[in-house]
């Protein structure tokens, strides 16, 4: 079966042409102009001309260079302004909580998990429900650019198998974790696994699933996923790790969110240390392990994290949205620790990255009001350009793949996004938008109205043309949206598409 | 020249037929289902049927009571899941600083307004950079709901006069400043009032080019706009308040956004007690009078606020991005002083007051992070529903015209927005867009990319159908854009449209 999944068949050599920018460092992003990159049939970049006199020169080096003739392979070009850029990935988002973004009113974690959070999951098993809300969600997700996501599905295999069928359907390349809450007395009664035992079993038979429609994991992969340490077993946690060291396995959890399920966890398990030596003593803190918010971590904890080499997911609108607090990125990157983004829907209520990248340099200057000494609240801020290689580069060690994704060199995979901005035209109108009278009468009387959404949205991104690329990208990073996402690929295969 | 301006003729008698949703009170929305709303030639609600038994009865009966024929009335219905909603009212928005939105770097306000912001300003004396600027400004914050506006402009009269001209033109309600800013040494040379009496000559002009073009202010007013205390010299100020007495002018200014600009303020005046006493001592702190921020003014501020009835523009998205602070809305709202939202672009990125409302609830649980006392920290934080007031009837009260918009009441104008979410098909697809194979293949191979923007692009609201009204209110605060926006009426006159 998994053999002739359309996201993994061989597709046409290709060469993309134009503006390409992906991140240098973790401070720098880097501009490709005319530049000419060459994929193959298995959606590996196999080779690259940059900074060439123009974009047919560029192209005609890198066929001669490959011995590829242009009629044999399929050529894209970025229109003027725009520019390939790497998918985004999500490094913490649960697919079923789609349906609920934007609700949560004035709650906080815990109260949310009960009020919001458990009545939705809980009722996807009910798998007309569930294909509604995943076919949604990814979707969605892809239209905003995120050519990987590790997700959390719910406690039911029948609804995650479809959940993991639908990523390899559509092409997105995913983690895909059955949800894994055995205790009683924390789990309600009427969402979670029975037993530790019949938690492992589950578990096992979504993550033989997924090797069944996906052999090698190519695009969709299993995670062991205990929800967070409140509400697994010490039994449970330790048979995931088993597992984890048996299978070589990727895991996802929560940790140290909110200040009340901080103490819970030390009420909980009052022979550990702290939250991240809760999962260390069960063996889960390893370097597949992505650890989502780590908001009130002490400096013992990002040490263990850092000794065990776990990453982190920043989640920067869940957190501003449930008041769980403002994590603090550059404190995790001077202790070295690896960070990405998640949009944590529904806690976050986006799903996009893009948005995440946002808020993470809001979170940042959230987190500096407080700070009194000049300097040190200057340097935590986080610029546009650190957001971007949390969204890109950053994510993909977090999810472990940063020699596969993240950025444009050879070898890597052709996980990209095409981005077009909206341009203004002298008379104040965008390209591809209908004129009505007013915008080009000069102030003279009319009565018509301004018409938008016609011939193509080009979003709330406007271009006047004076401004030098870093401002596009800024521009680009504080008001774009899913319009701006013209065109997104995942390993190499063409997978959205938008006028 | 005035009347035959089309944003002041006559309009048709209208009838508008569906759900309505405005602002009961400050913490409550009121909801008001087969409702139907009488408006007439002038924009002027003249009659409102509510909560009837369906939209026709409703009709019905209103047109009865009104003596109406329905063959005169043009009849607009709302279709299922749309609702009316009053146009938003944007209290604080620099229109030539639109071309800059989303571009400010690590800057903070003094910096900011140095690098950034006064070259640009400065530049809009030419006035096709100008009417460029100017009118994608003006469009983009009508396609987002915004039907009046309170701007700033620059210190060029030429130009703020085609900025008056261009609002009355597309017919968006709009307060209009030529900014006054005369101080040597604050101001840079390149971009002052060449002194005190030129400001004042300068600000006169504007005011009678728009007193020429709208003698009644039906649609566009002047407002006093010294920058801030700053940047005015005592002599402006002065000068200022005597117009303001004469002419029963509104004003409109900054207070205390930056700590660093707060000591700046102490520095040149040095007998005054306080940033809001400089105002108050220049006879600037008026019941007209909308201060912009107020972030870190002191009790005794917001005493003498209260005292001289003066208002406040809170400006979440800018104070947030300048790391400027955390405004105190419910401390405001305990002190009895009116607020309303801005967009303060390009100190904030976004040109919508949706967004600012979803910001204002954002700000307002960081703000509540730092508080001990756990039921003052759930108390300081804002609902959907009180954004939705200070977006609404707070700005309106903020501008003065809380008697002629901000809500559904007869004699109040029709200014308002018509509300569509997307509608998610069991299929997980969204009316109106183009349905890929992978939507509705439940998880079969297929080689076809999703595709979206096609035939109406209903945005990122996902409604599932299962939402009570709250939860899809909330989902709009949350994930709406201007795609949502698919109508927008001024005094009663289409003035935006989209699919």
């Amino acid at each position: 079966m998994g053999s002739s999944e359309a996201a993994m068949l061989p597709v046409k050599n290709q060469v993309l042409l134009g503006t390409f920018v992906h991140s240098k460092t973790a401070q720098e992003l880097d501009y490709m102009h005319n530049t000419a990159v060459a994929v193959d049939s298995h959606g590996t970049i196999v080779g690259i001309e940059r900074d060439a006199a123009d974009v047919m020169s560029a192209k005609a080096k890198l066929l001669a260079n490959l011995g590829w003739s242009e009629s044999d392979v399929q050529v894209c070009v970025s229109k003027e302004g725009q520019f390939f850029f790497p998918g985004f990935i999500d490094t913490h988002v649960h697919a079923p909580q789609y349906a609920n973004v934007g609700i949560f009113g004035k709650s906080s974690l815990l109260d949310w998990l009960e009020k919001y959070t458990f009545p939705l999951e809980s009722s996807l098993k009910d798998l007309d429900r569930a294909r509604m809300v995943y076919n949604a969600c990814v979707r969605r997700t892809l239209s905003h650019g995120t050519t990987t996501a590790a997700y959390y599905a719910t406690v039911d295999v029948a609804a995650t198998n479809l959940l993991s069928k639908l990523c390899l359907s559509v092409g997105q390349r995913a983690f895909i974790g059955r949800v894994c809450m055995d205790r009683p007395g924390i789990c309600l009664d009427y969402y979670k696994d029975e037993s530790a035992e019949q938690s492992i079993k589950a578990t096992l038979e979504s993550i033989a699933y997924i090797k069944e429609i996906d052999p090698t994991h190519e695009i969709v992969s299993p995670i062991l996923t205990p929800r967070f340490a409140p509400a697994c077993t010490s039994e449970a946690m330790h048979s995931l790790s088993k597992i984890q060291r048996e299978l070589d396995l990727p895991v996802q959890t929560h940790i140290s969110e909110n200040t009340d399920e901080v103490k819970l966890v030390s009420e909980l398990f009052p022979d550990s240390k702290s939250y991240a030596d809760v999962y260390d003593k069960h063996g889960l803190l390893t370097p597949r392990t992505i650890l989502a918010h780590a908001v009130h971590i002490t400096d013992d904890e990002a040490d263990l994290i850092v000794a065990r080499k776990s990453k982190i997911a920043h989640c920067p609108c869940s957190n501003s949205s449930l008041t769980s607090g403002e994590a603090r990125v550059r404190w995790m990157w001077d202790k070295g620790i690896e960070v990405g983004l998640g949009t944590d829907m529904s806690g976050g209520y986006s799903p996009s990255i893009l948005e995440a990248a946002r808020h993470a340099t809001l979170a940042s200057r959230h987190l500096a009001m407080d700070i009194a000494d000049r300097k040190e609240r200057e340097r935590v801020k986080l610029t546009v350009d650190e957001a971007l290689f949390l969204a890109t580069r950053g994510g993909a060690k977090v999810v472990g793949l940063e020699d596969k994704i993240g950025g444009f060199e050879v070898g890597k995979r052709w996980d990209a996004q095409l981005v077009g901005l909206g341009v203004v035209q002298p008379n104040g109108s965008r390209n591809g938008e209908e004129v009505a009278a007013a915008a080009h009468s000069n102030g003279a009387a009319n009565g018509h109205p301004t018409q938008g959404g016609h011939g193509g949205d080009a979003g709330n991104v406007d271009i006047f043309g004076w401004e030098a690329w870093e401002d596009r990208v800024a521009k680009w990073v504080y008001n774009g949206d899913d319009r701006n996402t013209k065109k997104v690929w995942v390993n190499g295969r063409l997978v959205h598409s938008r006028q």
